[in-house]
């Protein structure tokens, strides 16, 4: 079955990129994919599968191929989601919907799962097992789709769990694993200052919330620099500063929203408990009144070793000629919400290189400009379905 | 004349009221004042009276009322637009274009005025010259509306030019002067400053603009406490801080709109000099792009003394029980493009007590609790009644 | 007697720059002026006057002189202190005393008066009342030494008090006055803060005072930039962060010296609370202990309005050529303690220009570079015995 | 000869606590030793050793010990400098040189070399080499000690070289080891911030320095939080800033000392890189001279991994029931001068724990109150006497 499948793959290799486009073309924010959502729900239709829609706290969907023989159950994850980024690429199939983009590559990882499926969907009865497709909204705003999905019961028999994340780091044809904690965890949190409004000649009768905006941003910066262990990981990202406004009126309020990042429970909580309190002296500080929303969210990831071991050496033994290196990845700071999945069965994530052939200076995962390499896609298929293949000791 | 157009002033006092607050709940953005233009066009319709539209760089509406004699031409002058504020007041009049709110009293100011002009056409056989009414777009927003109209050359022809302003510091009944330098001049800049975006966990690959423009906002506040004469006047306030984003998404631009006041042209140098350098600085210090658009717009409003010595004992002369006080007011920081009229004719700006009855805390021209003791109408209308009646020496 | 007393100071205007040099070269600071008081004292030895010495909280001396005829009381006033800069000029006679510098004029003031005394001895029997001669340790650092000389009661029995200030934004030959509130009154304040010390290499076990110290100086900037009325004065000035320590110590305890000026109590009890707050606010952002000692101290400067005008009559009919101009002052944000005399007798505190001939930029008081036209000395003793002599009606 | 050395030891455990104390009460300054040199010299005077005084760029000895046999050449290296901090402990033997302290155990690494070497000169018939102590004067200031002993030749002929730190981290009788790169490379700096001095009472006739430089120590703080790969390890300490003035004196010029750490040589180029940047922003944006002196100093430490691997084995089969562990250690953020001699001659410098007992809250290295337990310092003699009896093969 497994020379069948990779034969499919391939010849259907043009397929996925077209999904990809027509993705990229269309992205929707997070917790908003309708249209995205009704595409793939499209796609299954008249298939011999099971699907389960509006899964979790979204639009979340299980589409459950079951094999011809009894067996182990394996989940597979692809997001679906896209960011509020004003695309800056010159691709032909840029982004109809302006300042939303397919900026983290989640078009490309619907885009070959959804073959993917339909490829195992066409071999099931010879598959020993239940293959569980995990198209999940909405990973790149908290609280995720994942944690819902998983909390919902619909993913509860899983044996394993694998997902794959596109990254230009490396060019198409590596592929990279890393056991243990992989990815970080993270926070987010969202601070309302509230002062007083006035008119923009008079600050003595106002309370200028800027101001003291700005200097809990110059403040939070000594988090890291002067209360983190220079050997421990950590990040406080302001992300957004919303403070527009007219330019004669003093601001009564802004919101500002930021993204911390960690390797331990230990460093989640020293930034936890000194971004409080700076808050609270600004408060006194500046006379504001300040709501902080303080809310970790995806855990940092951990990869099962076990699985982890037997993934990498799946890949290494795939003799297949696009798949050129697998070699272990570092650690990264992003963080993922395949965590939730991987929190609660042994499962593996990991990292397709995609690095846009010709290029000098890659742009990264959430830039303007991100831009994949689209062989990528077909690496994706091919390795997950080795991996699926290794698990059910398919030849 | 002149009692006659007294009593018809009392007697209509009630529609001043209703068309305010008309006004109010229906206030427009500057240069996008629409629906107010057309309302101030539709109340002259029938009248006879000639009416220029869209004069100026908006919608700005001269009004000519030519008297039954020949005589001098005098201007009076009101604004029509409201400010990008959400209301927080509970009157029942309150905005439904949410956001947007006439918090500065130019919905007053037009009210007064139009019931005002309606009078002086039904007198205007008696009248030995000719009444330009002023009913101006934009004063809110640089470049303004004023500067436009005065250039247009449609007031080439005025002899004198006045108009009021509505301000609770003081009572309905209380009327304020101030000779020569009365009211701030006003600068308006706006910084971009360009940083490169990426993912929030990775702020070595991206160049973080809030954080270089927060710093901008804590250096700024130098300008004032320690370049200028602590003995001068001077204002920088950042009205906005437009860096709203996605929280996890390092922010590659943001935008800041600013406000700078001073009572002489050393002064607008100075703070001019200082915030470009600072601008620099901060280009270098945190490896940013900044482009600053800097306008000066508004000049310092200068009442011409002998014009505010004849306000003044004209309305000092009055008789009418509802003025119950005028009085020298102090030095405003606030900037009125009236300023534009006052340069070319020689005029006078005077302010109206308007602070709601009953109520122990004001709040001010800009906020968003703003309200004003619509008895203050009535007095205006009559002050500048008063004030026309004493040039043309009508009793 | 005023033609004798004249000439005497005249022929005499050399030895007051041979007095100006020698204090020059032989700076100290307040309180610790031991020499310098000393020297004043060996000056009248042998003649035949009152002395007292160490008169109030330190080494004050008044010099009483008994004239022949009864009559009123005057008092004037020199100080003797120096500051701790390191001079920067070129003159052959500058400081022995290595970052000790009479950098704000008061060598001058004690030189001119020590001569203007002797003659006045000399002159005494003619004199028709008693003249004390005040020579103050002390002025520049709080609490000075003028209000414990006024509380020792030595002064009680003034009817008149004068005092001069040397400045050189005037060339010698012009004289100022100002009547009314004319110097700002001033705080002094002190912040201790207190981290934890440790290694540089470690931030996360110690808690970094040096870093707490810079943000309570960006953040007491906006004091004056958006709390004060910006018609208001109002200034704070951090003229001491001591953190000095070792490069790779992470100071446990920085000391911070301020300076506040104000021209009304309002503002005083405005700025007061302000940096009040933002003390306790930097305590709970940075998690230091902040020891705050706040002691509001000279008085703003009250010229006697009929004093003033007196002294200015007096002074524009000396029919002096050394005197060429008698003009009003601005108001200075500079503060003097002689305001404590001046409010407890009618006075009036005048200024005596001292601009080097020549020079094109003015190095003013305080400055390492300041200087003084040497000429200024005779002017300010000429003045001052004109003001005598007009008060005593003497010709 | 191994059993005797560790019993001539132990009976002078004694003298090592008395020499010890002795040189805590005595501390002096990097590169100003003089009393220390001196004690040091007496100790070996009238002993059968070769000594070489102010070896290096300061008061470094070398004792030269040669033993009975030709053999292989050691060198054993402990410092002797204070550092300036004002000692907060309670200890009888505080320091009476006030404001400098024997904060970072170097009195203990002498003593107990002091005494160790005198044990080996009284056997060395019995050594088969050739044992070099190195008396290394300024460890804790750059340009150190170290390097230019290293330079001066006279450690040429080392085979081997050890050294131990004290460290309150672990209680007395555990030993820590680590291969490879251990501790951070560290880079000296100094700032000299140049405004423009004044009188406090008129900022904007002068340019404070005090504000420029806060706020450059707060900008700073965004080279760690904001440039620094977070996976990597940096640190950026401002130790000093020397600002301290008259309260009411503008501060013309200010002086910030920095000490700056990392693992690598790339995050030494960013941060140097980043510094620089830095401080060309502020002098434009605050309109100051600033001078950069920027010099990296001692490397990380790389103890050579057979020779550790060594050390470790020899410690674990020491059967001393004083070293009840011998642990790997984490990388220290610490900087150390002995990275010159392990640039040179393969080694391993290692950690004696010294946590003082019955004490719930450590004072680390540097801090005012940081003691050790005396005990420490016979099992830091035993485990170099160990160490060097291994490597000949001595029982």
């Amino acid at each position: 079955m497994k020379n069948q499948l990779m034969n499919m793959l391939e010849m259907r290799k043009n397929e996925m990129i077209q999904i990809r486009r027509y993705l990229h073309e269309n992205p929707e924010l997070s917790f908003k994919e309708e249209k995205t959502a009704q595409y793939i729900i499209d796609f299954y239709k008249g298939k011999d599968v099971d699907i389960q829609t509006n899964v979790g706290n979204g639009l979340g969907i299980i589409v459950t191929i079951e094999g011809g023989k009894p067996g182990k159950t394996i989940g597979l994850r692809a997001d679906f989601d896209a960011l509020p980024i004003l695309e800056e690429t010159e691709v032909p199939f840029r982004s109809k919907n302006e300042g939303v983009m397919h900026a983290c590559g989640h078009d490309g990882h619907t885009a070959y799962l959804l073959v993917l499926a339909d490829c195992l969907i066409q071999l099931k009865s010879s598959l020993p097992g239940t293959i569980k497709i995990i198209h999940q909204h909405a990973e790149e705003v908290p609280p995720g789709g994942a944690k819902s999905i998983v909390e919902s019961g619909v993913l509860d028999d899983l044996d394993a769990v694998f997902g794959t994340h596109l990254f230009p780091s490396h060019p198409a044809g590596e592929v990279g694993y890393r056991s243990g904690y992989s990815m970080a965890g993270r926070t987010y949190f969202k601070l309302g200052i509230k002062g007083v409004g006035g008119h923009g000649s008079s600050p003595h009768l106002a309370n200028d919330a800027i101001v003291a905006g700005s200097h809990f941003v110059t403040a939070v910066q000594t988090v890291i620099s002067r209360r983190l262990n220079p050997f421990d990981m950590g990040v406080v990202t302001i992300g957004s500063f919303d403070g527009k406004g007219s330019f004669n009126v003093i601001k009564d309020r802004i919101e500002i929203e930021g993204d911390v990042r960690y390797m331990t429970e230990e460093t989640q909580q020293l930034i936890n408990k000194e971004i409080h309190r700076i808050v609270k002296g600004i408060e006194t500080e500046f006379d504001v009144q300040c709501e902080l929303l303080y809310m970790p969210d995806y855990p940092a990831l951990y990869n099962d070793p076990k699985m982890t071991e037997f993934v990498k050496n799946s890949l290494q033994n795939m003799n297949d000629p696009d798949i050129k290196q697998v070699l272990e990845f570092p650690m990264f700071s992003g963080s993922e919400d395949f965590s939730y999945y991987a929190e609660k069965t042994p499962g593996c994530f990991f990292y397709i290189g995609c690095k846009p052939k010709g290029v000098e200076k890659v742009y990264f995962n959430h830039h303007p400009k991100f831009d994949i390499d689209e062989d990528a896609l077909l690496i994706a298929a091919k390795s997950v379905a080795q991996v699926v293949c290794s698990f059910y000791e398919l030849d």
